[in-house]
């Protein structure tokens, strides 16, 4: 022990210039509160790596041609909004609540000094919610375009429905229930991305003289590396919620999120073998996503087996949705985001009614509950789905949210940010400095980048 | 500290809806207790991602003609064990023991509720196990006879032998030592790999007229990331195995897991370039994980100069061992599981009995823990290749586990989920809608997902 | 409370050879020493994590030619560190000083038992400073030279950089504030780069007849992926270096960490899209390490207004710091490397100087603080580029440290190891055994890995 003591007052010389000076005497209690804040900081970087897991997933979903324009997005995101959530958002969503419908007041953190950590997991939730619209939008919205809805969902709408649920406001004193945010982050991100794809329209090629093309992505593994990533991080996310180091709320938390997300593969991937007779790549990826987003709701409310049940409903409902959604809505989503977060989000916000051991109406707890999960998904489509559509509208009326045509075709990468993903033969070519015999390799890799197929023809044939 | 309470009650405000209450009053106990809980918590996240890096190593190191197959197998894995795990993996494991043999009772966690943290991370290993069989029998298995194996494995077999082991079985009662499971998870899972593998033979072109060809990877940065994430997640893997936040357990572990893997990458470069004349790349990265197998068994018994020594030499004896298994035994192993996971795992439960601070050879204990740890590996190979044999013989009577040989040469993407990895100019050729121009495209990404190259050399000559 | 005291037996009892026992009696002291450990673990794992982040960025921004090389320096990178610090690095840099200069006892952790969790996270950040060289000299280096270099700077310039300022070295005795090494860390490796670049010079074909050509990265994705995980790593990089879990300076180091990486993605991004007119990917990606970088040393000191403008100037500085050391300076560094960690980095140190809340220029602290920041940044730059500058001279009386130059075109992976990162057509032939008809296929691929475009162009006219 004398050795520990000298080992920490060398530490503590180390770093003998920090802005806080150690709590005097600690106790049982203060110990209690360093735990937690530990769990939720951990929590909360979980939570921002699921950036990186959907930058990858959106990335690998979609066209090489495309590919730097996605990163950036969803490397803006994640900055734009936590900067936004300091300013404006985390007061609007925790500030002194004005009538349940906003908070008032801790802007910059002002009078929130004890919530840092706090505010830092859920900065990282609300930049979760902007960046699933990123996917839905893919490849014909212009970034400036897609920053201005970042900034609107991140600083206004997101932290409006946030305080609606999570600040006190008029739905928690309903006794609606999202644990994680089944609604408040996941569907209130799909709904988002349903009426900018709405405003936007499909992808060139993808709905042409009534086919409905596919337009697979350029880089499944990439995507799968994103899933994964945000199965990791959402542990994160859901056990995270609980706030706090509980010793029993935790592992339950994990427990039906690791259940309900393997369901959700094995809804998918069962019933798309059903369907289509194979076991099909991207729908048992987002199976996962599915089953995660179900579960987000009711994670720490309902059982192992209703944790099961939500996940793998939630994998069989994606199948159908994403079918849906792509065929009869003809909303063209390059990576299904507003199947995954909208539809399974909904349904996983409405299972807390049906699941949920306290309340639940498979436990006996009557429709009140489910009711009040009804009201809420049904407030939460209002309130988003307006303000985003009247924003949207008046934007339209003063600019194109697309790109050109010829931009699209030729790729966002060269027409926004002038360079390519991938290696390009030309920089070979650099090498030997001034042979002009670029034709040939450049032109190989532009038919590899998806650019001028036409061109590409007459020069091979 | 009034801000932090009056900030508690707003926080547990938010979460008034949680399945459970607060302990009442918080003792020294109950802290210790929630500590641990949140150690193994997060050591379970880190185990998870190891899923990732399986994925990532499995698909780097094959080829692009079957990246999607392998990633659903890796996803269904981690899928299929902890659903099967919690149902009856746990109750074979850690239930009440009869005769030592296997757990008799705690099938879907019943009476077993207070572990469910305990659970959540077992249900990792559980998989983990598992999924060292995918990478063997890549390129060619038939999906639906690796999920069975994957049941077989996750249902049954890592379960006994884990009983034996961790769940107070004979050979835990006979002292044997493996801390985090060089024998318990990856030689009973390389075991399986054996067997499997066995039955299978060798890809198309493996092993032709007398020659053995070099089949490689198709993404090794993908596969290198793998082995970073494996790395990554192992400190989880072996530091976790404490079971609780042991002040000096802990960073022990943490230390011998980071000298040994070091180790196992210098060891592994040095002895490449000797019997090479170059640092090869994937045995190099296999060294990593080779020390990390090697340092599994022992990482809370022997010291650090130890852990080096076991490290070092697992990184040579890796590099012997895929020469052997490659060449002499005519084994096909893609991506060096065997030599990985099987090898390397005896080596390490060995060494325990050579380095272990406490009874080990090296350290004037005798040959006896030695002579327990060679009892040990024996009995899991006689007990795993056994049942795998068995149930691979049955299953074979019924059903072809191999993929036609049609199949293999246009890859399991195509065959079993009809699609591709990667970009292919298909998609680009849908944008103009109509154009029949896809030949040379088509031909020339066929080409580069190495399709029937005979119709690609007509072509270009 | 029984059961889980029940479960604790049966836990204590399957991991029963533990080389430790159990503390007798818990006290609030004992459980806060185990948080602070558990803490500084994990923070541990994130720093390693880091190198998976570096392994990706320097192996996206550069060509597809050279992957395995720079894969290969990265792994070996961590394990040389993690060794050499282990047996000579810690004692040097925390052992007893000597004069202020040089710690002189605790080799192989000799006396310093008691310090083996931070050892671990102390060892990953010496394998960060080496490691940030790999990026700069890249694509020409000979990865014996690169070797040689990392065991110089983790064996004795870093260590005695690090007994400056955390070691009690003199530095810290003037009161040099780097919290998390901005300097210590990420500046001392810069300077490495920096002289190890200008003994290299550029890549052949990087500066031709006058010109300054652009060598494109090859995988972008793969570099954002390693933006992402580098930034998720930096928590535990930043907050880690607390060494404690301190309930309200964690948060603190998080948000500050969180704002400043985020204000220096949009400081890039804006400045690119106003210097370049659009919105670049690499300086934007950059931008977010600038950031981190800038922040690193004032994570603790800093309010979370002023790690906003440090972020955001760090990303502006960073854009002007590209372009002079390309352009200007002519030092081909592929990755960005020297701008990212030395200018960055000498900006966040200064930066203490002016937003310390206690002392800073801005809060009324005078020119103290700032004058002792720039005399340590002055005392680390001579040090470093003296040591590394007579080592490299030294080095090269003996051997050239670049490849040649047909081992620099055919790219560093055929060159050193002998084989190609990416699925080569060569693999394809090999399926149906003895066709030669690889021309085509070989041919086309060595355009793609960018070898020979001279034996290309002939081959396509």
């Amino acid at each position: 022990m004398k050795k520990k003591i000298f080992s920490l007052s060398l530490v503590s010389f180390i770093f003998s210039t920090t802005a806080y000076a150690a709590e005097a005497t600690p106790t049982v209690e203060s110990v209690i509160s360093a735990m937690d804040m530990m769990w939720i900081m951990i929590a909360a970087f979980l939570v921002f790596f699921m950036h990186a897991g959907f930058a990858m997933v959106e990335t690998g979903f979609t066209r090489s041609k495309n590919a730097l324009n996605i990163l950036m997005k969803n490397m803006m995101t994640i900055s734009i909004a936590s900067i936004l959530y300091f300013v404006v958002g985390y007061g609007l969503m925790f500030g002194n609540s004005t009538g349940g419908l906003i908070g008032t007041n801790g802007f910059l953190l002002k009078g929130h000094e004890d919530q840092v950590g706090f505010f830092a997991f859920q900065a990282m939730f609300a930049a979760t919610c902007a960046t699933i619209i990123s996917g839905a939008v893919a490849e014909r919205i212009k970034l400036s375009s897609y920053l201005l809805l970042t900034v609107l969902m991140t600083g206004l709408i997101y932290p409006v429905v946030g305080h609606w649920v999570w600040g006190g406001g008029w739905l928690a004193q309903m006794g609606f229930t999202d644990f994680a945010g089944s609604t408040v982050v996941h569907l209130t991100g799909a709904l988002g991305a349903i009426v900018a794809v709405s405003f936007l329209g499909g992808r060139i090629g993808k709905y042409s003289n009534g086919k409905v093309n596919v337009i697979p992505g350029h880089n499944i593994p990439l995507g799968a590396l994103g899933v994964f990533i945000l199965w990791f991080g959402w542990f994160g996310f859901n056990a995270g919620s609980t706030l706090a180091a509980d010793t029993s709320l935790v592992p339950h938390v994990v427990t039906t999120t690791l259940l309900a997300a393997s369901a959700g593969v094995i809804g998918s991937a069962l019933y798309s073998q059903f369907k289509y007779k194979r076991i099909d790549a991207s729908l048992t990826l987002n199976g996962a996503l599915g089953g995660l987003v179900g579960i987000t709701a009711g994670c720490a409310n309902v059982s192992f087996i209703g944790a099961g049940i939500i996940g793998l409903l939630a994998g069989i409902i994606l199948v159908e949705a994403v079918a849906f959604i792509d065929q009869k809505l003809k909303l063209d989503d390059p990576v299904g985001a507003i199947a995954v977060h909208g539809i399974c989000g909904i349904w996983g916000t409405v299972a807390v009614g049906l699941f949920a051991i306290e309340g639940g109406l498979f436990y006996g707890g009557g429709i009140s509950l489910v009711s009040v999960q009804l009201i809420g998904v049904v407030a939460v489509i209002l309130w988003t789905v307006a303000s985003v559509s009247i924003s949207l509208f008046i934007l339209t009326r003063f600019t194109s949210i697309r790109v050109s045509r010829e931009e699209e075709i030729s790729g966002l990468d060269f027409a926004e940010h002038g360079s390519s993903a991938y290696e390009s033969t030309k920089s070979i070519f650099n090498e030997n400095m001034g042979e002009s015999n670029g034709t040939f390799g450049v032109d190989l890799i532009k038919r590899l980048d998806g650019i001028t197929p036409n061109k590409a023809k007459t020069k091979t044939s």
